[in-house]
Parts: C-alpha cells; sequence; structure tokens
C-alpha cells in the first residue's frame, strides 16, 4: 500500500525535528508500505528567501522569484534523504522535474496539470522512501513554477490522487482541525470527522490548517485526508465526503479578525458597476465578502465590501488604476471590524443555526454590522473589539455540554 | 559579439559587491556586446551547504549532496537577474538544464558532455543577459550534477567554446597571475600574459587562480582566458596559446605547502608494486608527486610519495583497505615538507632554470630533499619552515631587476 505523508516547515526546522519526522516515516515504511512523502521547506526558509528577493528587487520577475523560492523545498528534501540514509534505509530526493509533476506556466501560481508516476513507482519498487518537493511543478520547457504559499499540500493531494494511495497524512504543528481557534477559544474541540465542504470554508475563512486549493484537489479525486500533528501521536482529524458528523451539526466557529472593509464612494449610479468591482477584484485575485451598497441623496452610490487585510495595498492600487473604467470619487477603508463564522453542513437540514448565533450575541450585547452567508456557513461582521469575545461566546452556544 | 564572464563567489557575498559585479555586466552589454554570465554560489554558501550535508550524513549519497550544493548557483544566480531587472536591464537566469548543459552522471565530478545552445542563444536575440549556474549539469534522466569544486571556471570556459564566444573573462578577487603568491613574496609580479601549459602547471600546483579542468579546456579549444579582479579596473592576465611571453623565461614561482609525504614500509619486493601505488591512487582520484623507493636489508622496500595534506585521510583509508593487495607492514606520514615549483616554458630552450634555482637555494643553505621535473617544470621538496624564505629567494633570482 503507498501512503503519502506531507510534512510542514515547522516540524522540518532543525536536525532534531527532521530527525524525529525521519523516525516516523521509517515507521510507516516498518509497517509495511511504501512511503512517499512530501515536504515544504524547513522553518522560516521560505520567508528568508522571499526577504532575499525583495531585496533586490521588489518588482522582479515571478520567474525569477520562483526559481530562488524552490531551493528552500530542495535543501530540504536532499537533508531528509542523507538523515534517512543516515538512518539505515533506502531514500531518494525528487524535485518536481524528476517525480515528473508537471505544471502551468503560471510563475507563483501554477496549477498541476499532469503527474507522471513512473520514476515514484520505479524508486518504491526498489525499496526507497522518496521524499519530493512540495510547492513546485515543472512547466514547458524546463522552467520550474510553484504553486504559491502552502502549495505542499497540494503537491501531496495530488501525489496521492496519482499513485491512489491508500493515505494523504498532512503533518501540521496543530492536532487536527478544530471547533475554533484553540489560542483564542479555550474549550475548542478538536473534530473528529470533517467533511471536505466544510473543510473548503475553513479553509476559506482563514483557518490555517490545511490549504483551500488542497481540499477542493482531495474532495474532486475522493482522496481522504489525515491532519495530524507532527510532534505527537495523537489521532487526528480525517476529511473525508459526508455531511457532517451526525450530532456534530456545527463543525467549526472561525473569528477572522485580518480583514478590511474598503468603501468606494461617488460611484455613478449606471447598471453594471457591480460586475465591474467583482471582474476587477478577481483580476486581481482578490476575494471580498459583505458587498453592500448605499445610495446618496445626490443620484451617486457608496459601494463597500470587505477583503483580507494583506490584499488591501493589492486592492487599492487596482482600484486606483480602474477610477476611470468605475468613476468614483473617493476610495477609503475601515480596519476596526472582524468576521465572525459557523460553519456546518448541517445547516440544510438545521435552519437554526444561524438564529442561535445571532441570539447568543444579542444576549452578549454584540452589535451585528452585517450578515452573509452561503449554503453551509453564515458569517457576520462585528467590532474588532468584540472579536475574541465574540467567538468565545457562540462556540459555547454550539459546543458547550457536547 | 558574445563574451562569457565568470564571477567567484567572493565577489557576489552581498547585495553591494552584487550590484558591482551587475554594473560591470551592464557596462559589457552597453558596450554592444552580447552578454553570457557564470556565477558561482555567494560568499561562503557553497561551505555552508556542504556543512549542512556533513550534519545530516557524513556518509550520505553524492546525488543527494550534488542537489543540494546546486542550490547555492540557483540563488545566486536568481538574485542577479533580480537586480540586473531592478537596474533596467532585461536578465534571466538558467540552471543547467535550462541552459542545456549537460553532463556525465558521474555526482559530485560530473564532466560537461555537450552543451545544446538554442535556448541561450534565443534569450540573447531577445537582448536578455542571460545568467547561467556554473558547477552544473543535468545527467541522464533529468538528474542533477556538481562538477567540483571550482567547476564554475570549467562552465564559463565550456560556454565559451560551444557559443564561439569572443572572450571569456574569468573574474576572481586577486588582479591575474603573479609569478608567485603575493602575499608570500613582495615583489611579486602580475604576468600579463601566459601559456595554457604554464598555466596548467601553476593550477596543478595549488595555483587559486583557475582551476586546472577549465585551463585544459580551454587549451583544447583554444579558449582566450581574461583573469581578472571583479573589484578593480586593473589589467588582467591573458591565457593564451604560446611558448612564454618572451624575456619572460619563467613564468611563476609557486610554494606549496599543504602536502604530505606518506611512506609505505615493509612492502615485499615484486614487479608491479609500483603500479599498484599508482593504479589505487588514480581510483582514489589523488595525485601523487615525489615518488621514491628505499630497499632495506631484509628485502623488502620502503615507498614514499607527496600528496595535497586535505587528501590524506582519504589516502589512508584507500591504502589500509588494500594492505592485502599491497602487502605492506607500515604506513606513516611526514608534514614538515613544503614544495617550491618554478614553472616555465623556456625550460625547453632554457636548460639553465633548474641550476638557476638550485644555485639560488644553496647560495641561501637550503636543504633539497628531493627534485621532480616536467617539461616546463622543476619541483623541490624542501623543509616547511624555509618554504616562504626559499619562495622568495628564488623569485629574486628569476625576477629581480626585470
Amino acid at each position: 500500500m503507498i501512503i503519502v505523508q506531507k510534512y510542514g516547515g515547522t516540524s522540518l526546522a532543525d536536525f532534531e525535528r527532521m530527525e524525529n519526522v525521519a523516525r516516523r516515516i521509517i515507521a510507516a515504511k516498518e509497517a509495511g508500505n511504501r512511503v512517499v512523502v512530501v515536504l515544504s521547506a524547513q522553518g522560516k526558509h521560505t520567508d528568508e528567501l522571499v526577504a532575499l528577493a525583495e531585496a533586490a528587487n521588489p518588482r522582479g520577475s515571478k520567474r525569477e522569484r520562483d526559481l530562488l523560492l524552490a531551493t528552500g523545498e530542495q535543501v530540504s528534501v536532499t537533508l531528509m534523504a542523507l538523515v534517512l540514509q543516515r538512518l539505515g534505509h533506502g531514500a531518494i530526493s525528487l524535485n518536481a522535474r524528476q517525480a515528473g509533476i508537471f505544471s502551468t506556466s503560471d510563475f507563483g501560481a501554477a496549477r498541476i496539470k499532469k503527474i507522471e508516476t513512473e520514476r515514484i513507482l520505479a524508486e518504491l519498487e526498489m525499496g526507497n522512501i522518496v521524499i519530493i518537493t512540495g510547492f513546485q511543478g515543472e512547466a514547458r520547457h524546463g522552467e520550474l513554477t510553484t504553486l504559491g504559499r502552502g502549495g505542499s499540500d497540494t503537491t501531496a493531494v495530488a501525489l496521492a490522487a496519482a499513485l491512489k494511495a491508500h493515505a494523504c497524512e498532512i503533518y501540521t504543528d496543530v492536532e487536527g482541525v478544530y471547533s475554533a481557534d484553540p489560542r483564542l477559544v479555550a474549550n475548542a474541540k478538536k473534530l473528529p470527522e470533517i467533511s471536505y465542504d466544510e473543510m473548503l470554508e475553513l479553509a476559506a475563512l482563514g483557518a490555517q490548517v490545511l490549504q483551500k486549493r488542497s481540499v477542493g484537489l482531495a474532495k474532486k479525486y475522493g482522496v481522504r485526508l489525515a491532519v495530524r500533528s507532527a510532534m505527537s501521536d495523537a489521532a487526528g482529524t480525517i476529511v473525508k465526503e459526508g455531511n457532517g458528523v451526525e450530532g456534530n451539526f456545527v463543525s467549526g466557529v472561525v473569528n477572522h479578525d485580518g480583514i478590511v472593509r474598503i468603501t468606494i464612494s461617488g460611484v455613478k449610479d449606471a447598471p453594471g458597476v457591480w460586475y465591474k468591482v467583482f471582474d476587477i477584484m478577481n483580476d486581481g485575485d482578490i476575494a471580498i465578502d459583505f458587498v453592500q451598497q448605499k445610495k446618496r441623496s445626490d443620484g451617486t452610490k457608496d459601494i463597500s465590501f470587505t477583503l483580507d487585510a494583506e490584499r488591501l495595498d493589492d486592492a487599492k492600487a487596482i482600484l486606483a488604476g480602474n477610477t476611470h473604467r468605475l468613476n468614483f470619487t473617493g476610495l477609503a477603508h475601515d480596519d476596526h471590524i472582524a468576521k465572525l463564522s459557523v460553519v456546518s453542513t448541517g445547516m440544510a437540514t438545521n435552519p437554526g443555526v444561524p438564529s442561535l448565533m445571532f441570539e447568543a450575541l444579542f444576549d452578549a450585547g454584540i452589535n451585528i454590522d452585517s450578515i452573509s452567508t452561503s449554503e453551509i456557513r453564515v458569517s457576520v461582521l462585528i467590532d474588532k473589539k468584540e472579536a475574541a469575545r465574540a467567538a468565545a461566546i457562540v462556540h459555547a452556544k454550539f459546543f458547550n455540554g457536547r
């Protein structure tokens, strides 16, 4: 049986941790599996490389940046292969080219097109543990790409699908997926299982545990994911097809305070304005939420929406570049807001979920600015100062006594 | 006209130095050339990667080590491309695969087999400065190799040959090739020209300025080398075909104190013993010199030879592993020796060179242990304590007053 394991950078930060990871890999091998391992760059190595690229040229080509960043994973996979060899096990590292991971040519945000598994299978056949660079692909003409931040999860899932692996284990620095951020909500619960759709919403809301794209890919190919800690033997969370676990009708409360609201004012009230805003933001790969408009007495509109705070500069630049197309007079932003969300596949059959959430907030005297929903999520905008308290209160409403 | 420039790690150690190098590259471009640049890894980066590999596994596979070390040049070329872009010039980095540099599969000591120049020429055609990783090759099955230490010089010469470049400029941290090591001999002279053969001998004797293999390749393909400082505009040394410069009948005095003498004792006096010693050392890629033997009254022989001190451990391990084949009883080494050499293509027509050298040493009361010669070189073994004084005296004999 083939199993794919993926380890994040924190668990590879020094040789002691690498050796711990190596022993976990060896245990999987000795249990009779053929083991394929996907690694991120060690510790803060990617951040260091990003800083180098910035220092060299803040507006340099993405191609060069990708080639530079990719050295991070190249270092971690070779070191891991060397450590495994020292511990007496056949091991070989493969980079994207060697592993046959072919991608589109979108530097910085490439997508995996296909994986030719011959070399990987041949190395497994020879008894080797195969250690593969995450986050990378080979595009046409021998070009090297990166899949974007967190792309190592995507590499692992794509490999598990291509190799028809029995399991895809994502080892990270937390013990699994929680009902809320354990740093904010003291009695957050580790979820034994979660559905792909719920995990997608949680990932989209900023839960760091799995990258959204990798969850989408896992859902598409039916790859069952096990999210576990690289540091402990605790049981993790299984991500799989399903309608949520019975009796577990709410799967997560997410407090996201890294958002801002942009308001564009003085927009001429003509058809197509909304379409243009969405179109412009989509071109910039900026996800927006809580879209609202307010008509003014002079016939113009104010349009507002929220986005990740770290994309604020990009969004402002894009909007400024489209002043003429959108025909607006003012551009402002507000960063005193936070988003609190409840995710539940059970919502379709438990319409009471939003009411319970609003009730909890009302009882605590926390004002709701606005509301946004999807089929399995309800989100509210609240004052950032209230965010932690609100998360605890809403979490208690759904999870206490269970 | 295409010119190939190669820059060593010292001149790339930080962004300030990289920017100096970038300005030199741009100057060559603006003078109307198409510029191909070969870079080593920055500063001590290769040493750091070697230390990492050692820490991971002192006996790890050479394949993994090569993949790890190659990240050093990958970092320097991408950063240089980014710096050049920031300074307003089209620039692209190419690694061995992308540049079409194909090598044998001898990890750690690969040889370049061929260079497919299409991509390089296409990038030059588009007006780009092309920055290529030194020291690396792509072998069969997408494997990556390194050419061994100093291999970036070899990459530059091979590229200059393949591209039929007008010039191959090797930028280093000295101003050219000197008549002796300037750190040891105060009035050492920079040589305006030197022949390939002389440079080969100097390189073999440990002059750090050019790697021996790259000189051999330059001779083979008639690539004229210019050795210059990356830090100054001083005229350097031209390495080209020739019989030495007229009136410059001695081209260099080299003091090499990083050598040791190994003595194998109690060897049975049978035919083939010397052959076996050479064969065994050759297999280990260890160059030996000053081979001597001494017969003992019991019919056995003592065999001694010199080698680079840094290969001592390797040599002892190899010999110990061949105790049975060589049939010896003792193995000792002596590190109180130094080698002093005079190199001159003029020696064939000036048989007086060795005599002048011996006379200078005799006048200074320095004892000669033994002598070794080639067609254009005469070397003596002396006491290490006398090495610096001997080099100055012999240098003065040939160069003072000229």
